[in-house]
């Protein structure tokens, strides 16, 4: 027992060392290739606004109206490129002004989800599910992930913020993958919970 | 050594037991006498829409316009009664659409805090300082403190939220008075980010 503390404590002076830049994800949408054409027109293509971290990944100068049951919200932005599914994902806040119940999600993982409609300068479409609250996570690169000793999949508790706005969040999400770089990935809500910026240090405890 | 960690732990035990409950602040303001009737006339009086959980203290009918450099939020609520000084609560989501970059404080501390344009329907005042992010706390009637083992003024960490949103809140300050009621007050993204409602349990850890 005394070694499986001591390894643990070890474990955790390592990572104290390794803090984790944090991303905040701003509500946004994923789209098909067949989606984006329906409500930007036959003849459009995504067009680069920036590059975000995540490896191929960039925001687009496309924004659109997301509309639910009980209210709309403008200047939603897209995130690129094109994906196998259209996703929506917002915070919780979003979700009570919309007027729906979205669960907590990895992202792609749809079951189950409510639809909302999309509506861009030329056309709307009415999607069947697809509204997600991204749950909290981490991107690892393989390398990286091995040097946190992280397995993809697993779940730890992430300190960040300072002062009156330090936080823990417990059942933070790994991804490990030689398509990701190093971001742990939070809401606009969560991330305003902590106080927190793009860049700022993040710790896993 | 030995008797204090002992001491910590069933201080801990103790306290696990004794769930505080949540209390979530939206966007709100309170204000002076004067204050009130300049935005809604010499002859209006603040008016009950609901009591709320601390002792004397209710939501009111009046709701008020703020603006900002950079925008405005409508519809704010006015937190009664009247107070010896007018201040502006908001989320630090609400400060950015405000474009105001507020300090986090205890309520009633507005030193160097920014000012704003409040409106009603009779008027505008424009305060000279009074918006804050409000710190978060904890409410203790003086009997509550003791069961707790709780001194006014001291920080506590709490544990809040469950399953995917569970969160440690640290820093979060202790008020005990005579004049307040059990519950653990955080601003709509705090509580949004650790998923929680009215009325839903807290932990001191």
């Amino acid at each position: 027992m005394v070694r499986d503390l001591v390894e643990d404590l070890k474990l955790r002076a390592e990572r104290s060392k390794l803090p984790v830049p944090v991303g905040v994800s701003n509500r946004h949408v994923h789209f098909t290739k067949e989606d984006f054409k329906a409500v930007f027109g036959a003849d459009a293509e995504a067009c680069l606004l920036k590059d975000i971290k995540q490896p191929g990944q960039f925001a687009c100068k496309e924004r659109v109206t997301i509309e639910g049951p009980k209210g709309s919200i403008a200047n939603v932005r897209m995130i690129g490129p094109y994906r196998p599914y259209t996703q929506v994902e917002i915070s919780l806040g979003d979700a009570r002004a919309l007027g729906l119940e979205p669960p907590i999600r990895d992202s792609g993982k749809l079951d189950n989800s409510p639809g909302i409609k999309i509506t861009g300068p030329k056309g709307s479409i009415q999607l069947k599910r697809g509204v997600i609250l991204s749950k909290r996570h981490i991107h690892f690169s393989l390398k990286e992930a091995e040097a946190y000793r992280i397995k993809d999949g697993m779940e730890v508790r992430v300190r960040c913020g300072a002062g009156d706005r330090t936080t823990v969040y417990e059942h933070v999400l790994c991804r490990a993958s030689d398509k990701y770089a190093l971001e742990f990935h939070l809401d606009m809500e969560e991330a305003n919970a902590a106080g927190l910026k793009n860049g700022d240090p993040a710790y896993i405890v």
